[in-house]
């Protein structure tokens, strides 16, 4: 079903989960009249080729962007800047650069200061994904009825905001333009602090000595599975998160840490009051993401009910 | 399929989600000779009848237990105490009572001393369940390849101790006996420490003034969503498991905040190495738990990918 296209030549830096999604998505809605791509493994672009979701590969990313009217960075947060420079040299004027990443402020602050005149920088973040990684575990509904993110700088060129904002629309998610900091400080809480609590608490699981590593997996079926799904995410593209989302991802963690407190006061001295107040209080939340198409209301994700209903 | 029935008359107090997934598990099977049930309320023992899923119900707990084999509370753990006294007299000789409840040596502790001579305590908790209550949200399969802990007295009779342990094999659990103190210490960790967190976080984030209540739904997709399925638990269910295991909820949650503030301050200091460590070693886990059968590894829960597929 191919449309218009919206994009002349469109490059993606990285071939993961989501750069791949995007390619297949992209693909799809015939949105780009071409599409090139680099990895940095020989391995990963030959995989992109043999599962016809790019036209192109190349092994040096400036050759992947030569001629290129969008430019979307898929790699972990870290190697942004050594790309960019590598890049920065064969960028087209008027080319747009964005990416995908899960902060914002500082892709604004370390990339901006990169670019040649005339090149316009438009941060996106799709806020889709999965606990899996690679261009094989990508899919072209991933962003469907989800939002993506975009936090141009002041003086971005209304034309270039534009661009990648159909295209965001055109592969299905509904695009938000807000203020960098302001993302940082939402994701931070949506995104960064349930990653990191999960990763934690898996990490105390596997420390305790009182309670086996079996005992642990026989009985995940009381709410800890849940938890070990997200801690199984990608380690390098989470070290990058929290490194550069530390100011953000330090400030919501103080108000959890402190509310955490005032959890354990209550259960130390049985006041069972407080505890029912905040439990009730929580429920009125999941009802409304539910609402919101942000999630399906079947009990327990959906999992088939023979096969792995539980929690607890 | 009827069986062999493996006990004659099985009375249940309490006719919930465990409850009335037990009743539908023993009627598939033909497990019992009688299901006789009570509920609180009229409505839900009407609920109960009219589903066809018990034989029989009282609106007096103590008529419920006359003249049954095994008397099984499913009902929330404050509310044993008061009800064991009201049928304690009714109990027939060399009736078992046993229970679902997610805390163990609190039964074993409380009612114990409650009940007259030549009535055997099995305590038990089977390690299914999901967020939903009542005695529509129960289902037979939900024991399916679940594992139930049976905590016996030290002098249990071996006869009471098989005849439980018969039944919740013959609903398809596999069956643990263990001591109660260590029950409720790894329980505390694979279940009560995940809800508390979950339930921490989800209060957490509607209190945030920097972020607001459309934006938590909007980006909940991030890995928040999956907590708000866990807060939206029972509160009245949850308030008496922290309230009959502090000590050891109490004990993990303080080992969870230790670990917190390591996590804290390799993120305050760039310390990016112990990030990816911790992030490395949590992955593991998760495969043997879907090794061990106790989840599906579709990523994202088997959310159906067009539809709720996301996490970030
Ligand atoms: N995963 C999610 O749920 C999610 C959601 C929203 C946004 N994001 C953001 O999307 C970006 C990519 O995440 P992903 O999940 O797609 O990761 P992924 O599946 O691991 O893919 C990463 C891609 O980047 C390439 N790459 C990695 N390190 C590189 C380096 N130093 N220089 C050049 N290329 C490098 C990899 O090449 P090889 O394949 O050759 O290693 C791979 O093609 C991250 O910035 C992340 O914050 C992720
Ligand atoms: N939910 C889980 O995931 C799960 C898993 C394993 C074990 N458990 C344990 O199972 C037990 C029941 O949980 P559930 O999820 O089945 O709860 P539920 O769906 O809310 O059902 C509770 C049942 O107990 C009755 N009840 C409530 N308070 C009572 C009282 N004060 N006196 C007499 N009857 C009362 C209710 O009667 P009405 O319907 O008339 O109100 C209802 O029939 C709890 O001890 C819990 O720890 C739960």
């Amino acid at each position: 079903m191919a449309g218009k296209p919206i994009v002349g030549r469109l490059a993606l830096i990285g071939i993961g989960l989501i750069g791949s999604s995007l390619a297949r998505a992209v693909k799809r809605g015939g949105l780009a009249g071409e599409i090139v791509c680099t990895a940095r493994s020989a391995r990963s672009r030959e995989t992109a080729l043999r599962l016809g979701i790019v036209d192109r590969v190349e092994s040096d990313p400036a050759a992947a962007v030569a001629g290129a009217d969008l430019v979307v960075l898929c790699t972990p947060l870290q190697s942004y800047e050594a790309i960019t420079k590598s890049i920065a040299g064969a960028l087209a004027p008027g080319a747009i650069l964005s990416d995908v990443g899960s902060v914002k402020q500082h892709v604004l602050d370390s990339l901006g200061p990169l670019l040649p005149e005339g090149v316009h920088l438009v941060p996106g973040h799709p806020i889709a994904g999965t606990e899996e990684s690679g261009p094989e575990a990508g899919f072209a509904e991933l962003f469907d009825n989800r939002w993506c993110v975009l936090t141009p700088a002041e003086d971005c060129a209304p034309e270039a905001l534009a661009k990648v904002s159909a295209l965001w629309e055109a592969v299905g998610s509904r695009v938000e333009v807000m203020d960098a900091r302001h993302h940082d400080r939402a994701l931070a809480l949506t995104s960064h602090l349930p990653h990191l609590i999960a990763y934690n608490i898996v990490g105390t699981a596997s420390d305790l000595e009182a309670v086996t590593a079996q005992e642990v997996i026989k009985y995940s079926a009381g709410g800890f599975r849940d938890f070990t799904r997200i801690a199984a995410s990608d380690p390098t593209m989470w070290r990058d998160v929290f490194l550069t989302n530390r100011e953000a991802v330090l400030e919501v963690l103080s108000r959890f840490t402190e509310d955490l407190f005032a959890l354990q006061r209550a259960i130390r001295w049985g006041d069972g009051d407080a505890l029912f107040d905040l439990f009730t209080r929580t429920r009125a939340i999941r009802r409304q993401i539910v609402e919101a198409g942000q999630e399906t209301a079947a009990p327990d994700f959906g999992r088939p009910h023979g096969d792995g209903g539980a929690d607890e």
